[in-house]
């Protein structure tokens, strides 16, 4: 009999649900080995800087059926959204995008009339935010619908997660939480904002939140920092207070730190905070100081405490979702 | 109520199935309209090169379980597999590899052990072919279990599909058909040919063989051309001919035509075919010249014939599978 090499296994201890998200990343960086260089130039940051130092940048993100739209969404929002993901990291980076390539896992009983709107809406999507879709690979699978996007862009001066310092002021673009009511689909990447950003020679370090600022804020801190936020500056979306107000079980605060998808720019700003909220020319999009970069006082303290009544808004430990 | 958009139909004239692949790909670029350029810059070759005209291509390929392998492939293989599609793409543009990133789908019940075989086995890959992954996402499915690369690469001179003349001779490494025993996942991706290849100036158009030469070679090919092949000239794997006395119904030659996933190089030579097999420095490869291009006699004359005894090996309508 010839040997088999089982996928899946319905003990859980065996599988990867075992684990949470950043353990299963960690070990795949392991298994790796060198196929992977460090960050920037390899994983670990909103996109990767190509090796050749031109300031290209790559990224990619997927969409799946059932986990990131329903049936809810007209198609062309499901067609935006995959490439809007993608450009909130490039957007992330200070960067411009350049080109994509769009790869389709679809069963044969997709919808003709789905797939032409999903399509048609990712097209007017990649022109109004001037990139273009090379190429591309379809893939016939059994049941369900994935897609994803790798995108290219370029930076002038690439801006890292990483670097955040002592007294660093801490702000946010938009506004926070209750995203899965309507803006998870409907955002806007903040691009222009992302490279206006970038050209400003107090900007440090910035992420685009997608998982909420509790996992997200840490990633731009070291170990020996503690982010001081004060939970009354949140800058709450509507449906943040309105799921608090229809008895969610969270403050709106929480709903604002916890919540996924919420595509706004979070960065760290070394200089005077009044002036750079003069100097803000976007109008129309928010943008708020929500904290300051401070000493950890000790290993155990917590990485995010509102500084009014020594709350700690996240443990020690950090915050995983996905498990 | 809300409105609903299903992605799925039990009715096939209403889903994708009523449609053959170069039917949906024809489609998919027409609903992408001005977000896709034309090839070489946009979708339609083995990659796509880059707008800053640098010799930068770009390319993506999926591997989808179940369908590009079974549990009977040790994941080392798979992994292979997953970057050997693309590196042979970039191979038939006379590229280098340089960065890739990768894209999971994954169930939660995927097994540990077989996950870090199959990234051991793509790391391994990358770093014997001089590439890096250097970024990557993760995205978690229902059931069944997929994944993407996509691959970036560097060429001189890229060397496209397009271009093929009258008078080109027809030229193929390796060996042909069977490929499904063994060959589809433990292939030697051509790139050193390919590079090779690349800087000789008899080169005029190449593609690697991932459908079978019945449908690879008209896509070097115009309307207005005619391929003079030589069955008995072609190179066929023991497979091949294993399959036939086997009793696959297929003649061995048809196997080497129409089997998918032969990962060889097919390119047409504008210049003396003797002098290309003296000059040819890969002893571990086979090269076999394997017909001409002459002009085409009519419009309804087959696209690919026998000229020993006048079979047409392709009729007119071109050959088409995935329906």
């Amino acid at each position: 009999m010839s040997a088999t090499y089982p996928l899946f296994s319905e003990h859980k201890e065996e599988t990867i649900a075992a684990w949470g998200e950043v353990q299963l990343l960690g070990y795949i960086r392991e298994w790796l080995g060198d196929a992977t260089p460090p960050a920037p130039h390899g994983m670990g940051d909103d996109t990767a800087v190509l090796p050749d130092d031109a300031g290209n940048v790559i990224t990619t993100d997927s969409l799946v059926f059932g986990r990131h739209f329903t049936t809810a969404l007209p198609p062309e929002l499901a067609g935006e959204k995959l490439l809007k993901r993608n450009l909130s990291d490039i957007a992330a980076m200070g960067a411009k995008p350049t080109v994509a390539v769009l790869a389709g896992f679809f069963p044969a009983n997709l919808r003709q009339d789905w797939l032409q709107r999903f399509t048609e809406g990712l097209g007017r999507c990649a022109v109004e935010w001037g990139t273009r879709i090379v190429g591309g690979d379809l893939a016939q699978i059994n049941a369900g619908w994935s897609a994803n996007l790798t995108l290219l862009g370029h930076a002038a001066r690439p801006v890292l997660r990483t670097g955040a310092g002592i007294g660093d002021w801490i702000f946010v673009t938009g506004q926070l939480g209750g995203s899965i009511v309507s803006w998870h689909a409907r955002f806007t990447p903040r691009l222009k904002e992302g490279q206006w950003l970038a050209q400003q020679p107090e900007i440090v370090s910035m992420i685009d939140l997608t998982d909420g600022i509790a996992k997200d804020l840490p990633a731009l801190m070291t170990p020996d920092q503690q982010a001081l936020v004060n939970r009354s500056d949140l800058p709450l979306r509507l449906e943040a207070k309105e799921q608090e107000a229809g008895g969610s079980g969270k403050h709106a605060w929480q709903h604002a730190l916890t919540d996924g998808e919420d595509y706004e720019l979070l960065f760290t700003w070394r200089g005077d905070a009044t002036e750079l909220r003069e100097r803000w020319p976007f109008t129309g999009t928010d943008l708020t100081c929500i904290g300051r970069i401070e000493e950890r006082p000790s290993p155990d303290a917590p990485l995010l405490l509102d500084p009014m009544d020594e709350l700690p808004l996240l443990k020690a430990s950090g915050y995983e979702h996905f498990r």
